[in-house]
């Protein structure tokens, strides 16, 4: 017969020791995926512990399992958000870099370390006045982030306290009705308090060395309302262990002998726990109760005894605990998860790519920008062996904008040197490049932003003339190649030269300088080759939405297009003459591009590295060969010597940004040029992009019908009518006659 | 009525100029097969006219249609050999490198000269001596070999001649009986004869001048049996013209007026045209005479006329002729035929990417010997990045045997930078690397020889043992692992080291030296790299088909693998400790390599380049980093100071075959080192594979169960103990700290 206050007498009852539910951790995938991100970029190699957070529910489940501890995303961030009815426990999370040290984690060790700390946070009160202290967890991991393979051992750390005796766990509704647990449920706000076993009076945790004192005297009986993760009526849950202790430790530190306690273990009935019975109806809380004993709260009476011993709090001597979770045979259980049958295949392949560019800035290049990278709008001129390889190569720097421009189709030598490329693309005439190599690249990472595009890139000394098409002329035609050109450039932020003719580049290399896009030109010889990147024009960022600028414009005078000339030379500044039709006469091995095959993945990765090295550069496309000894970029951009010299550490994160480099097969070896930008140059300088600027397409048509016109634009014609140009001499190893693929 | 001499009278019948059947030339897709191989291979960027044969039959074709005129492969062979009732007429043959070369060749000059040639051949009586000369053809063309187009003029060269009068065609067995139409048939073997219009006994051509002389006197009628390609009952062939000529030309320097000439047009039946009849019988010569009458031979009698004047035989002036295929509108026709459609696709393939390697061949590499690529057999050790990028630099080389080996799974972060996989291998745990690789290369060739093979290599430091493996013990499975690699090694011809970890390349390096392989190691840091040619035993050539030299053997004593050091050094040949296990302890950057995407394209095409160099020059794997100034080799392969220098010119056909390259992002340079084989490397040294020699599997054994062991064999441990390992100072531009794919 339960008594209004809860207490009965034991009397001839036979006393058992209680037993608790163990936690059972479940990890939510959102966990470990969050974990995955936080471990690339942020915390990178180090192993230092981490305080996450956990949470567990005395709402209880259904289904009579362990009682259930939960992680999630959120377990990672600073202020967890709990749900109701659950209670948050704070954790130690350590993630070894490696198996190995994994293996070599001695768990025994950790929880001392935690128990230690409890230990002292409970005799300085501290654990009195935030009882969650009480309630920690541990994690110990080893994350495979390359397969999202997860191992890790889980423990909730437990001090071994004198065994709670008692006669029976009841039904606490029944032991000390409803009315007095529901006014305990309402006021433990927290995991536990302590209440006054006649008024049900609760009382916060902290006063318990205070109530003990007083239990000196009065011998009055201690309450505890907990609340319980237990799922199971016949045992408690975890949390009333390490309470238990501490009244255990303040009893002996109080130098007093047991007390006799009356613990509530609150289980909160969750709504939907409760929803509605075997006829669908929607049951009450005591018929829940009465249905499923098991999401009761529970009762029962024992006397909680002193510590025989308080541990030293230095060395933690004397201290016994455990909690690691178990496995059948009684060893610590090591859990693993593979996350990748959970994850979407395309968000994997995305993550997967992250991870290996990420990897580089957990110590080799700390400042490396990617997300520059995965912003940057790549255009390919030409989809042939240079233009796959620097799909690719841009593809594993993380740049997922490329657009390819061809307009031949897929012949049967290209696959084995253009690679992305295969057989089938070849048959019933060949697919257009530009297509097939932006669908090549989809195969390969389905999230890539890529397109093909067909177009005829006009060129100087090829006139503009033939039969009218679609209804338009031969000058609609070009006016038509040259704007959806010039829209393409503008609306990307590098621009790869890879065509296959000297005065294909001629076009995008005006149009570079004139919209200030970065532009990189990569040439191929028999054994040797050469990549620039054409000087940048400053304050290239002012150009404005009209694609081409009149002089009715209001910036007209102060466009950069008229008023300065880039800060190192473009693929023309060398010459003397205007590029003009070198179609003509090319004999089989000069229409095909003869290159050592080694030349092209060279040229290619050697192209997309600099084009890498200018966005990791903070002068960008303005960069200087050497930044730190380049006073006029320091002037040009109005730095101090102070500023300049701080910021070139910042700026050089990947080295070298070099203007014109060239490599030899023939000797394996290397070399690296610099040149300024010429005043006279019949594409980039300052003269062409004024006369583009005022006359526009007439401009251009006039370049395309008479190569001599440039030459007259920028006052080369007379110097060159002076100069004897070289004999052709057959030299098929002169660095002029370059092929380009 | 027809007298038995074939001879009749013109009176009363009205006298009509003969005309005369076009030859229609049929060119088949052998020849421009052969033609293009040809150019590839041989004639290369020469446009010098060449001699060919075609020929034309006198058998004539049923349906009517021009006299067939054809070319097949062995018209570009010295010997054509030419079907029956066929005859062969040779040709001139000139093909442009360009299409505007093309269409600037001048055909009336071409044909211009031939004729003039032609004439010279009558005056000379070389002509008659050879009547073959009087049926020539001239074939201009354009070949686009990249898209099997061909664009093609042809001429058969008429010299004008007066016309030739003539009331009547009829049939030849009709007007000169079946009899002396056989008997004439039987004489004349070559393309034309003359005959006795009394006797029909045949005459040989040259005799025309002497026979014209006599007829100045007897006045007697001239008789011509000519073979006759013409296909139409109304008209003869084209043969029958320069003869005509011939006569005229001679009646002229003879100062001869005009000849009373019979001429009988040779067709001769062929067996297959007269098989059988609309009743499916046999059916007999003259019936198949009645049948088809335009397959008779035919008969005519005019007059020859002289030359009205003899054309300058220097200047050709004088000369009129004619004889290029007309189109409808009356100008040349441009004949285009596209050998794509007729061609199978995979060996379309096969020619293609032939045509870009054969291309080298014409100028800039004349020397490349192109079948050794396409015979060597190819080994990759690792199927990452360099294993991709290797396979399909290699394939661009040319070779076509190519085998992966790797034991891992296509990761969903290997695509974007393994360019040989795609996101597809990724699901459902990854597609097995090796045969993924393998599948991979011939989707681009079919007809490359590859195959993945999965395989562990076994190494140094890393302990044989575990559980059973289908009833074979750890020791078991070592040992099948070591002969499976080893039969790897000796069936291939060169060996690339592209797996993630140093010491997994002592074996690889330890077998290749024994065997004599080519091993080409590649090794990747954060923005450096290394590659290496490790050096070349002599006599490797020697060794025997016993996998493994035991003592017993016996060339034991004078095994390559005992007795000389390799001619330069390896890449454990700088290390003064046997490699050992560096798996333990790798953070995730670690196992995961990280380095700049554009490395892996340079490191892999810089590692087949000193792989092809190597193949090229005369040396082989023993090639010398400068052949020209090492002694040592030729005093080695005992060549004397001349010998050398006369060999070394052509051994460095693809220049210099560097030892040890390295190459730098952070500056975009690179450098070439050269070191000698240490004598107590604990990789290639004698000691090393004199104990392997030996001992066999045993002494591997106890190489991975303990890497102290390797330092014993070769003396280091003694060195090592007493040298102060440096300390791990985390610095990771370290440049031993190279992480490998």
């Amino acid at each position: 017969m339960t008594e209004p206050d809860g207490s009965h007498s034991t009397d001839g009852k036979e006393l058992k020791s209680l037993l608790f539910d163990p936690f059972s951790p479940s990890v939510d995938t959102g966990f470990w995926q969050l974990f995955s991100k936080l471990k690339l970029e942020v915390i990178k190699s180090s192993d230092a512990p981490i305080e996450i957070s956990g949470y567990f529910s005395s709402g209880s489940s259904l289904d009579g399992s362990n009682s259930l501890f939960s992680l999630d995303r959120g377990s990672l961030e600073k202020d967890m958000k709990i749900p109701d009815h659950c209670y948050r426990t704070k954790g130690t999370f350590i993630n070894t870099n490696t198996f190995d040290a994994f293996k070599e984690l001695n768990p025994k060790e950790k929880s001392q370390e935690v128990c230690l700390k409890m230990v002292q946070a409970i005799d300085n009160k501290s654990a009195l006045e935030n009882p969650e202290i009480l309630s920690q967890f541990i994690l110990l991991s080893y994350a495979d982030l390359k397969d999202y393979d997860f191992s890790f051992l889980f423990c909730f750390p437990v001090l071994h306290h004198p065994p709670l005796l008692t006669s029976s766990l009841s039904a606490a509704s029944s032991a000390i009705g409803e009315a007095h647990l529901a006014s305990l449920i309402s006021q433990t706000t927290g995991i536990v308090s302590l209440y006054d076993v006649d008024t049900f009076t609760v009382l916060p945790f902290h006063s318990l060395p205070s109530i003990l004192e007083t239990n000196k005297t009065t011998n009055k009986r201690l309450g505890i309302a907990i609340k319980d993760p237990g799922t199971s009526h016949e045992h408690p849950g975890w949390t009333i262990r390490n309470v238990a202790y501490a009244v255990s430790y303040w009893l002996k530190k109080l130098s007093m002998t047991g007390i006799d306690t009356n613990i509530v273990f609150i289980r909160e009935l969750v709504q939907t726990h409760r929803t509605r019975n075997d006829k669908g109806q929607l049951i009450t809380e005591e018929e829940s109760a009465r249905l499923y004993p098991q999401l009761g709260s529970l009762f029962c009476q024992t006397t909680i005894q002193p510590l025989s011993e308080l541990p030293d709090l230095v060395s933690g001597a004397g201290l016994a605990h455990s909690g690691w979770e178990r496995n059948a045979k009684g060893g610590t259980r090591l859990r693993k998860v593979s996350l990748k049958q959970f994850l979407d295949p395309n968000a994997l392949a995305d993550s997967a790519v992250d991870l290996n560019l990420n990897l580089m800035r957990w110590r080799l290049a700390p400042t490396l920008n990617l997300t520059k990278l995965k912003e940057l709008k790549c255009l390919l001129l030409g989809s042939g062996t240079l233009g796959c390889y620097v799909g690719r190569i841009l593809l594993g720097w993380g740049v997922r904008h490329i657009t390819f421009v061809d307009r031949g189709k897929v012949a049967f030598s290209n696959p084995v040197r253009q690679p992305l490329f295969k057989f089938e693309d070849c048959l019933n005439g060949g697919r257009p490049k530009a297509e097939a190599a932006a669908d090549a690249l989809r195969e390969i990472l389905p999230s890539v932003t890529t397109r093909g595009e067909s177009l005829t890139i006009r060129m100087p000394g090829h006139p503009v003339s033939g039969p009218d098409m679609d209804g338009k002329s031969a000058e609609e035609q070009a006016k038509d190649d040259v704007l959806k050109l010039e829209n393409l450039i503008r609306e990307h932020d590098a621009v790869f030269f890879l065509t296959d003719s000297r005065e294909a580049r001629w076009l995008p290399t005006m149009l570079c300088a004139f919209y200030g896009k970065i532009a990189i030109n990569t040439a191929l010889g028999f054994d040797q080759l050469v990549i620039m990147r054409h000087g940048g024009v400053p304050q290239a960022d002012t150009i404005t939405e009209t694609p081409i600028l009149t002089p009715s414009h209001p910036q007209f005078e102060n466009h950069p297009a008229l008023n300065a000339d880039p800060h190192l030379g473009c693929y023309f500044c060398t010459d003397v003459t205007a590029p003009r039709n070198s179609f003509r006469d090319r004999t089989l091995d000069q229409q095909c591009t003869v290159t050592r095959p080694g030349l092209a993945p060279i040229a290619s990765a050697l192209a997309v590295e600099t084009m890498v090295a200018i966005t990791q550069s903070k002068l960008g496309n303005m960069t200087p060969v050497n930044v730190s000894n380049d006073a006029e970029v320091d002037v040009m951009m109005k730095r101090t010597e102070m500023e300049a010299t701080a910021q070139d550490k910042e700026d050089n994160g990947m080295g070298m940004v070099p203007h014109q480099q060239r490599f030899f097969l023939s000797t394996f070896s290397s070399t690296n040029l610099e040149y300024q930008a010429y005043g006279q140059c019949t594409a980039c300088s300052k003269l062409v992009r004024a006369g583009y600027a005022k006359e526009g397409f007439d401009f251009l048509l006039k370049v395309f019908n008479d190569p001599d016109f440039l030459e007259d634009v920028v006052g080369l014609k007379k110097f060159a009518d002076e100069y004897e140009a070289p004999k052709d001499d057959d030299d098929e190893n002169d660095s002029d006659s370059f092929e380009l693929l």
